[in-house]
């Protein structure tokens, strides 16, 4: 928006007939740096760049470590706690950026101008820019100064191209001037961002304070930070039987949407990524929202003439005499509904925004329940905690669902909520400010009789409940006057017919609003819940955190990151050490652990093992006699219901640590 | 619906170009049981029969009952479970329809004619009628012959004069020719009830079979019965592992909407009250629904002739060239609109229907549920299960607000499954037909490739996810090739988006739809499960279920009757067996129950005491001492935990039922 669309939402009325505007010609732009040449040259550097890196793979795989080809194959862990984000996340944001201007621009591949069988290239570049991008992560893999080089390069590269291009041609046809300009903003941003890490890792990488990244997720402090604060003796927290007060309530309630970071925990990549990326989708449906709509309103809006007087008079409707006046009030109209439109985007933008932040709480304290084995709170049910196959495909899907679900949230709150605002203004705000057609109101106010029986219905029903029928006797509360209760019951049996009729609108009302507001958010159900999983979104959710809990589950890679260690410290010279931190998880030796240790150590690291069972039964399945074993079920059973018997389990720890200690 | 009407719904092809009809023009019709001498009549014997009641209370009072007057002035006891519930019905039923003619009939009192202040009427109206089928209630209230020669009289008044003015006039010009005696239908058949049960009580009392009514409910073999199914050793049911296979699921999803009455359950009189109120509701709506919108669109299907092709020629829409085609056309497609309106009502009948007959399946196990204690199973929460103010308000309304839920429900899922049954038709059903205007598969066949990369991406991540990303390795199932499970994550991220839109849409239909199907249940809540409180149907049946199970538990009245049972025995002349068996609950003398018993009983009757209350902690409020000390909430904190431990108990119990077998 240019400061010539910002005046025009000063209230016009000291212009109420302006001049015509003719509307603004964009004459057509070609940017010094041509799409199809750029496109046809980036892709072949993308090309050599990734052989150069095969080829430096291949040679690095001589060397000592596993990584080559398949690292280069894999350049992102989604299942990682510890990695620097930056690079994955920026990545996706550009791709996000592409896909939308894809779906958008009416010749989606720039290097095409074949706009009749736009579905056709729309389905190539959805294959064709993930390819495209994948060298930018590619680049960082290898955790190689040339690596690093090229990466930089190539950021460069796509960041000043682009830059170069919007600063040719800031404007466009496409839906407003400014639109692909603004639209653009994310993707400069995250290839800036590209820009300025690799650079970053290349210096780090000469001074050589870059961290050993094969086992840097396994020898991160982190898991074992976290193991240790769940170690901790936990104060006990007074359990208050009083129930808090309504201001404390709506306290604790609005601070349960503020995400504030805690020690000791970090997100998974995947859901890193998911936040970054419904943001970007958040500011991309709502600039589309704004400038696919408005621009049209504020043209007609300066457009009307006393022509539109004519074509009132034509449908009986007759505003004013003055033919002056009935465009003013035209206009003013039009100005009202543009105010409705934009609130209604704005109040749906900040909505969204509460429900992201809402949604990173909720998912902290899903991920922590579900490593503590609260299986039941989170998921409402016993499930296991494993991976298959519909729990990867909504694993892989969930970054791509957040987005699309955010899409069409936003979309259908903007709609409902405009809708909202209009009846509001044109029933309610308008008859009141000018003291006209207040059909609303009078309706309301003949029907007075009505609302006072009812509010007398509840206010007698209210206070006879608290004063007559129930009784304190010696700190329990019992009926009183039973009698004359029943009594009452039949004879407001009619009343609270009426009574009921509002109540069921109300519900009506407040279930369709609830859902709408929550409609972008996958984290909860929109159903009962007893049919929770028969949402599509939330069961993808509820099966995404599956995956995670079961292959990223901090305690598990502690121990992981511990054994590697001592191995490493035991045979330094080993070839051991070289193996894949992922594949070793499983082919570590058992056995190295069976050393001689005192038998009261022994005992300790068992009550060590038990703690850490019982506070994340979802382990349980990595073990290794277990694994040995087929009676699966029973001890998943039998871990699952101490699981459940969530008052015992503190009970049994807090043992378990005193006999520890001594 | 005569027959007339139900021809119309032949395939109108035969006779395109029907003569046109004349309106029926109804006469007035005064019955000859004119409506207000009626009224004034039957008020004023009403009013007769109330004193002599009265009377006749005083009179039995200084007998050796205590329930004179106050008895007379609740005349039904909504706590009781055993109590012969027809009275209570029908009067509900009666009062239902009375309501629903009072807001649809222009002049609602029938003794009064004056039409401009019908707000004021039917307000008056909703407090007349209580009052009016009062005495049918307060006659059977006495258990005496005058009392239910009284109710057999006035009932038959009421139900004669009824059939007597719908035999009159059968026809009246309301919404439709027969809607009125339709509609009365219900309202015949509780009166006819009525009019059946006062006789049959009273040749009951001449034959002496009837029982003594006053204790009736406590001495009922009902309560014992449930004590001794709940004592009764269960048998082990098998723990089956496996989950059952789909077709089973689904035989058992559509079994739980059957309900199958069982042994040694009854329902709350409030909820047997709810379950006709809803029926009647259903009915009621139904007819107005049918009535109001069907016979004028017959009647504009059957007035269409040659005028329609020229307006729509004028709007510039041309269907043939031939003007009789053209209305043939118009009939056909207005034939539709009424078939699918018709589906739509009748499919939202049966819906509410199962609707129901689930709500009363799901009303039992919640209330077995509750006297069990599983508090947590049935509200997701712990909740004390006390009166309070806000309970009792909604125990009072609960049977209004079910009848109004189903109502405004019916009306919903009308209109809703009109609108998608009109859509079908005229997107989907008529052109497959016809073979004309396929706009929607055309829209849908030009984006097969879409569709086809869709199913694609789709298939492509069900099956390497199920056969190359999943290892199943001894009982266990892990991750494997991790590298190109993040790879091909990375590259679908783009379709995944694409996917998500469309789970989005799904989504939002089929929680609207699910929202829609279940509006009329008061029973579960339309809301996420962390916020199922702020649904105000589902918080009014929550309340209402905590009054029931703690005023009315079974095991409880087992106890007090067995109480007032031994006494009886014991002490057969006492002043004591005349109190009322309300009052009596609380004032019963413990210490009759401290005799000389051997220890081993002693040790049995304590272990069954536990028993009891391990399995209904809701009684632990009402026990002796418990009332004496002020420690409460310590008491119903660790009770409230004994419910939870749900897996313990069952061994607990095992053990203190083996205990007292020793």
């Amino acid at each position: 928006m240019d400061k010539d669309a910002l005046l025009d939402y000063e209230y016009p009325d000291l212009d109420p007939l302006p001049s015509k505007i003719e509307a603004e010609t964009i004459p057509p732009c070609d940017p010094t740096a041509d799409d199809r040449l750029y496109h046809i040259c980036i892709t072949a550097i993308s090309l050599v760049v990734m052989l150069i890196l095969a080829i430096l793979a291949r040679r690095t795989k001589v060397g000592d470590r596993q990584t080559g080809l398949p690292g280069l194959l894999s350049p992102v862990n989604f299942l990682d706690h510890t990695q620097h984000k930056g690079l994955a996340v920026a990545v996706f944001g550009v791709l996000l950026c592409k896909l939308w201007g894809l779906i958008i621009s009416p010749n989606p591949l720039p290097f095409i101008t074949d706009t009749e069988n736009k579905q056709n290239w729309v389905i190539l570049g959805v294959f064709y820019y993930p390819a495209l991008y994948y060298p930018l992560l590619a680049c960082g893999t290898l955790h190689n100064k040339v690596g690093y080089v090229l990466g930089s390069l190539l950021s460069w590269t796509h960041f000043v191209v682009l830059v170069w291009q919007k600063i040719d041609c800031p404007k466009t046809p496409l839906i407003h001037k400014h639109y692909s300009l603004f639209s653009s903003l994310p993707q400069i941003a995250c290839l800036a961002f590209l820009s300025f890490q690799y650079p970053l890792f290349l210096f780090k990488g000469l001074k050589g304070t870059e961290k050993n990244n094969v086992t840097e997720d396994l020898s991160s402090s982190y898991y074992k930070d976290y193991v240790k604060k769940m170690l901790k003796k936990k104060k006990p927290t007074k359990i208050s039987t009083e129930t808090p007060k309504l201001p404390q309530r709506i306290i604790d309630a609005m601070k349960s949407y503020i995400y504030t970071p805690e020690e000791a925990f970090r997100f998974p990549l995947k859901l890193a990524i998911s936040g970054v990326v419904s943001f970007i989708t958040l500011y991309q449906v709502g600039l589309l929202l704004i400038s696919s709509v408005l621009p049209p309103l504020q043209t007609a809006r300066l457009g009307v003439d006393e022509d539109v007087a004519n074509l009132l008079a034509s449908f009986k409707i007759m505003l004013s005499l003055d033919k002056r006046e009935v465009v003013r009030i035209v206009v003013y109209y039009m100005w009202c509904v543009e105010v409705c439109y934009i609130s209604a985007m704005t109040l749906s933008g900040f909505i969204n925004l509460a429900m992201l932040m809402r949604s990173m709480v909720l998912h902290r304290s899903n991920l922590k329940g579900l490593y503590r084995g609260d299986i039941y709170n989170v998921y409402n049910c016993q499930r296991s905690i494993r991976a298959s196959r519909p729990a990867l495909v909504c694993w892989m899907g969930y970054t791509s669902f957040t987005a699309a679900h955010i899409c069409i949230g936003m979309i259908v709150q903007t709609m409902v909520f405009f809708l909202c605002l209009l009846i509001a203004v044109f029933l309610i705000i308008i008859p009141v400010l000018h003291g006209q057609n207040l059909i609303l109101f009078q309706i309301l106010g003949s029907m007075w009789p009505f609302w006072l029986m009812i509010l007398l219905a509840v206010l007698i029903q209210n206070v006879t409940g608290r004063f007559c029928f129930i009784r304190k006797t010696a700190g329990t509360r019992d009926l009183d006057n039973r009698g004359n209760l029943f009594l009452l019951t039949y004879l407001m049996f009619p009343v609270n017919v009426l009574i009921g009729v509002l109540l069921a609108v109300w519900r009506m009302i407040i279930t369709a609003l609830f859902n709408i507001v929550h409609m972008g958010r996958m984290d909860i159900s929109l159903l009962n819940r007893n049919v929770e999983a028969f949402d599509p979104a939330y069961r993808c959710y509820a099966h995404y955190l599956k995956i995670e809990v079961s292959q990223s589950h901090p305690v598990m890679k502690a121990f992981c990151g511990m054994l590697l260690q001592s191995m490493d410290q035991e045979e330094s010279n080993a070839a051991q050490r070289s193996r894949d931190a992922e594949e070793g998880i499983q082919l570590v030796d058992q056995e190295k652990k069976q050393r001689k240790v005192s038998s009261a150590k022994r005992a300790r690291r068992h009550w060590q093992l038990l703690y850490t069972l019982v506070n994340n039964p979802s382990l349980v399945g990595t073990r290794k006699h277990f694994q040995r074993q087929t009676t699966e079920s029973f001890l998943n059973g039998s871990l699952n219901r101490i699981a459940k018997e969530g008052s015992k389990k503190e009970a049994t720890t807090k043992e378990a640590e005193a006999a520890a200690g001594n």
